[in-house]
């Protein structure tokens, strides 16, 4: 037999993006490697540039991205990232994106919209990725949009395990705040043991798409009402959910989401509402300047670590979700 | 300016598998046309020979196949019927499929699960299919699993249309059978102006994945209650739905459902309910012996009829989802 | 250098579908593996459900299938497996199928069929699989309709060998029963030094399609005739060839095929035929009321079993074929 | 609606490569059309130079190639005039190849060979070719190497048309010179009503590979032999076949083939033989040197043109196979 | 035959990203229609959000963006645009983008670094894309990168033809401001018949990558020096070559270029510069506070017009090149 | 856990294509391995037949060939041995291309012409090469049209370090032969610390295409001059180049190429001319009766057998570069 034989090696590198590099830090600190010394910077017209200080053949790559603002300009860079990784010979790419963006627009919810959600899959696709990492999905359905393994890390065993440590268990109502996120208000009812409410946003049959009130679905009387969500954008839908929750008589509420978007008017609606606490996690990055004193965020970094290194090791990412799903 | 010039034309051609060809058959009479002369028989060892009778090149070719059971055995028809389209030249394939296959199976519910959905609009698009026709899909974001254009018929206004001809709108109460339904219920709630609730499956945390009581959230006290699911296959949920709104003092119950899968018990359960009416559409059969007294069967037929039209024509298919989702 | 390095290793795993769990075990006992546990049912309406125990993230995996009845579920279920291993991080996935369900569809025998051992290989592709393992496929071109490697193994050695230890090889002639199967017909007269002889069906040339009579092409007086083939599906053709046969004055008739499809009437006509001896394989299971007493099974899994672990270890396959092909 | 609307057109335009400028000419002449004027001509180096002299925007373009000696630079012009095709916004490009190389290594006859004809159809696609008109692969399985649609043409019509206007059919044996070619042969039979014979290369087996003896199996006394192959190359097998048969006997030996290769040898081969006619069509070039009298070349340009305006119509190709295949 | 047949039609449809708005507003002006009406807003994180207000089925529809700041927005923008178009069944979808973002990331300058021009038309292909239509790439091997037509219209006929009507062209000479472009400067020279200079920057051998002096190669004494490249981005390069051809004597300097990225400290640089006239093309919008005095700008709006129209009617875009590429 | 576990190997084998074989064995030597066995040759018609002796799966398999006359026959073969490779189930295969053939044609000089070299690396891409190795692509832009890792291989280092450390650096001038090669030069000039000078085409304005002179722009008087190209093809344009620098008063002229093509009149164009001597690598063979006087051959052979070891080992390709690009 002719040629050269030696053993295989497989290395293990993690590379971040400028979008949230402190999550980055936090992540390869778990880990207990240094990030890959990367350039990276935009041009005068906004074009980025990337180059990476280390050969990285053969490597198992990580990219960590947060998909924050200015979001097409971190989706690019990461896409990007990817590119000069597949040209460098990266034996495996894995995007990593805490929050995936435009994962609400993940269906044609009128003619002529695109569907986003899957675009997003397919140009990491053509961009060279191997594997997507993210956590809590707009829809658990987006995992299908790749053409490849995605890792769908579940966030509410952390949430849900800091709540259910600081309440009362037996004053617990779980509220979905509209009608898409009933799904998972079930799962967090199955966690806690606590029984449902929904908030239905009635529309004045006459008057299309004109929401007339928003009904309370259930009993919320007396009870510390957990509304849980996916993400907090804007937070218009979990203020008025929380003003109808005490409305109908909910002695506390509290608000829970994975990521914390929390664009526009959030802050203020939020820290003028009379929401107890908001307990969020850091798949986005939340500048000082946004924080405010309900404000509790949990780091994202040991389950992302975790699924990171069960990934390279050929373990079992399983049992990151907790069993409970 | 050498060669041979003409003015295009374009040829629409309906094709049936052997799945329900009654519906195939009613599609073409709305229509107006035949369909395909077709062979398809089955070989002794169960493989599916397929052969047009007709030549087919250059036209715009539609298959109409229901995912009935045996349910593999018509996958694959269908998918034989598009490759052979594609070996005769045929300039577009649309694959109609009023109820699509394995939808159900649309993300990993937990490790090591397929996602049977995606793999479907793979093996189509791997096939040779340039496009899906569906009809109320088990969730919109299957959609996006199909790499091309899908028209997604929407059966809401058929059904809603209905029920509220037929019962006082001011008793209705629209109730989602569990918490992954509630989003189609809020479509109903928001179509007839009438309140929502949901039934909540409470299961006991010392004991996982054990369901210890069907809780309905909501009032239903004297109520119509419409419970809304986009398929019925065992009916062991939507009769312990109603159930449920019986013992809370529901004054009737009403189911609807786009998709008759009927399987198993479901005939035998449904019978010896106490619901009093359930309507559906024909986008399965539903062969004589499995009919009850309390079945009301709608025809999907025109509304995929005027789909294909549309299509061929250029037309809007959005006009078809009646302005209201 | 940043990062974390470590040997690599792989890791073979057995998964088998429900076509014929006996084959695969026996397999997994030639490679001294258990299977890997896998859940795998019908859901009422007949749809797969599969999920796979423990994790197989970069794993080297093998799927056996028989594309035995009903081949479409058998089929579906081998491409769901695929989806769920690609989706939970096989490294590589090897389908297995002794038999290649849909091979006779090798071509368009005429216009406006499908090429369906072809789009068998585009659905495999599009699965997720990387490699194909077969056995004596029905047209060696087969091997090209895959976009990738294709072990392709034979079985002749084994019922060659078998037929070679039983019987005069001086009194022996080798016949194919149609035009089609002369090449394997040679390669048997090569491997056992025999003489050559066909049936050939004449066919009236003023009634198109209509065999005349079977013609007994070259000497058979007196011999003891093998007939060869690579399937025996309903056995009409093998046995209007023995009966020619006897008819020219052949002495003995013994059938040897790889794959016993024995569909529909192929029992009771090879019991009651003349034939001395039919020798197969067990590529596909032959359920105990299709076993007869002229019917001989011969083992294929040592063959499978070393194919797999030749592939593991990247030795050659080559020599699997005996050196003869 | 915004826009500006018109009718479609649509165009077909003819192509030659330099492989064998004639025949394009002669399907040119039967479509009554010019061929496009196209630069071409090779650099110092032999790289290939093409550009096509007129707008070829839209076009639904043909173009054809005979696969001749040098048969790697031809093939590679065809590949260069489908890109440039591409890029110049051809609507459709179909590649004609009378004869298509590389399809005799149609499989891996043994390990580590390629499969150059599935490579053939694979650069084609590569190279932008929609379509593939070929006239009598090599194997029919060939067809399914593409991915879209091939129109495969029979010259057997043609060439059974001039056989039987021209012998005593009722003295005709028709022969196989090998193995591999028996299905051809029996598809002679049944066109002309009469008896099959194949020559049968008994091999020594204690000699590998090395043949002991040409064996006629079937009866040829006193008997006109038409041998027929899909091409003939090197003339080696065909002449030991037709010395074997006068050997055996026959009055009279025919040989016929669609693909007249004629390399090396061959001219004197034939020439030197007692084979009284070789008829064949000018599939490829026959330039006047290697013409010799027993030689007769029908023309396949009547057919290919047919195929081209049919498929340019959208009619029917299948009409083309004689209703016989 | 059966089916419905009608005659083909096709329709021209204009949208634009919002980049640009103005430019495309012009197209449409010059090819006499409206552009779609379509909403397009961010939402608060950044997202975009997309939808067309008419039925877009079977058009072959155009979609102009200009890739300005921020560039990666209104890339991602153009994309999604794409997307939705794919999935509202566009027949064919041409992404005109006049200036091609990233076009300069071309190649791997060093190691580990993307290439983002390939990228750039891998993202679009994904998308859906079918075709390119572009203005002056900054390597016209960059049409290579699409797998598809490109049209790649050239400004230097209207740019040159400016120059050339304006200045005495005995006294011009043509000047390339670096190595990279002076191919573009041979073109200039032999349109406008004029001499050839060019500015080579000389670096240190002792320290690397440090430029030494920008040298003027050729004779410029008294000359009008017209500056040519394809963009000026921050003017650096520009402004340096302008002051070392008036040291080395030039009697006046013009700058031409097609794309006015005009980024950071170009407006400034080039206000107080020597430069007696700044000539470029509107492929960029140049903001009111970004324009001055020696700024003359040309519209691109008519060359980008009547390629489309030509794309449309199947005409040739050749001849746009002016017959002297 | 279930199956097999072993430790990953890799292995490393090189193979040759027919093209330039000494090459090969070069590499083999600084390398320290054997060439694979293999077979290969032409069929009478010109179709390559190909094998390897040895089993390959599981292998890093890197594939020599040089692009040289008979050019098209050596890219097939390199294209069919890819194939091969594949369907061996190699690991990975690497193209190694020291000339890319094709590469001039890397972009539409004008409409209607193919990008050759895009299609090159399209077909690489179908056959199965998972990366190309080239040494000096005529344009470093085609790195960017294979869909995978390209290492682009620098002969200047090799070159420049010759010719620097064999003249007076003081009185050398860098002379790019045309405007295309500037950048070429302008690296020299870096290199060696020399100042640039070009050969201008001046062309008459009145008769297009028509050269009229060749202007040297910059000073040569007395200098050595150094005439720097990619690849000297039939020599035409260096001769000229090296006639207008003796005329405008060059001491010497030196020509350095990395490709030596030496078509047609190019040997005696070269021994007849003034120029001193030419260094070239041997990236294509020269056969000894085009060799002459003043011909220097360095052999590329040491860098390419690093580069192939680097890539084996996931070491750095860029430190080939010389840290200068």
């Amino acid at each position: 037999m002719t040629g050269i034989t030696t053993t295989g090696e497989k290395r293990l590198v993690l590379i971040s993006g400028r979008g949230y590099p402190e999550l980055a830090q936090e992540v390869a600190r778990e880990l207990g490697v240094e990030l890959v010394d990367t350039t990276a910077y935009d041009f005068a017209n906004g074009e980025i540039y990337v180059r990476f200080q280390e050969s990285l053949r053969g490597c198992d790559a990580f990219v960590i991205q947060s998909h924050t603002a200015p979001i097409n300009q971190w989706v690019m860079e990461q896409l990007i990232m990817t590119d000069a990784l597949k040209r460098a010979s990266a034996k495996r790419i894995s995007c990593v994106m805490p929050f995936y963006g435009y994962a609400r627009q993940d269906k044609k919810h009128r003619g002529r919209e695109p569907i986003s959600a899957r675009l997003m899959a397919d140009l990491f696709k053509a961009a060279g990725a191997d594997r997507l990492i993210c956590v809590d999905l707009h829809a658990a359905q987006i995992q299908g949009y790749f053409d490849g393994p995605v890792d769908h890390l579940w966030a509410l065993p952390l949430l849900a395990g800091y709540v259910g440590s600081r309440v009362d268990r037996s004053s617990l109502t779980i509220v979905s705040p509209d009608a898409g996120r009933v799904r998972v208000a079930d799962q967090w009812s199955d966690k806690l043991g606590a029984p449902l409410a929904i908030i239905h946003k009635r529309r004045d049959p006459n008057v299309p798409n004109q929401v007339k009130v928003h009904e309370v679905v259930g009993d919320v009387q007396g009870r510390t009402c957990v509304l849980v969500d996916d993400m907090i954008d804007t937070a218009g839908t979990i203020c008025q959910a929380a003003d109808a929750l005490f409305d109908s008589g909910a002695a506390d509420v509290i608000v829970t989401a994975t990521h914390a978007v929390l664009s526009g008017p959030a802050v203020d609606r939020l820290k003028n509402s009379r929401i107890s606490e908001v307990i969020v996690t850091n798949t986005l990055p939340i500048p000082e300047e946004r924080q405010f004193d309900q404000l509790t965020v949990l780091s994202i970094a040991p389950l992302v670590a975790r699924a990171i290194r069960e990934v390279f090791d050929d373990g079992s990412v399983t049992s990151l979700f907790d069993g409970n799903v």
